[in-house]
């Protein structure tokens, strides 16, 4: 069966975010003034899987072997058919 | 009002996204075969605003002046309260 996961990956709380504070001080620059900003990484992947733990399982490991640095990222993983 | 902007930046259908070939390569090493995979950036904006309508023209004036470059990127928009 095809499955559809949609892997979010955001740097863990507390964590500097380096990118976002430069966005926030552009969008400052044109007039968006901002209280927060936020940037994450999302991957959709499709790939074959016997049924939905099976997907979540495959895409829990993409993340942990790859996507995801466990010291610095939390993930969010949504399996769909 | 504060508004949270859920802005999904991605390219366009036929662009070429190497960091995603690269990915499914790695991901195929790994043992995970996939058979489609896109990579997109996900932006949280935390804001004021008058109203949703507000909101969303202020996340999309965002979006056309820094964060999405129109040629290669399309963009959706998801505000909440």
């Amino acid at each position: 069966m095809i499955f559809l996961a949609k892997i979010t990956i955001g740097l863990k709380e507390g964590m500097l975010d380096p990118e976002a504070t430069a966005i926030r001080h552009a969008l400052g620059n044109l007039g968006f003034a901002t209280d927060e900003l936020r940037t994450k990484k999302l991957y959709l992947v499709r790939f074959d899987a016997a049924d939905a733990h099976d997907a979540e399982e495959k895409a829990r490991g993409m993340c942990e072997r790859l996507l995801a640095n466990p010291v610095i990222h939390h993930y969010e993983i949504e399996v769909h058919r």
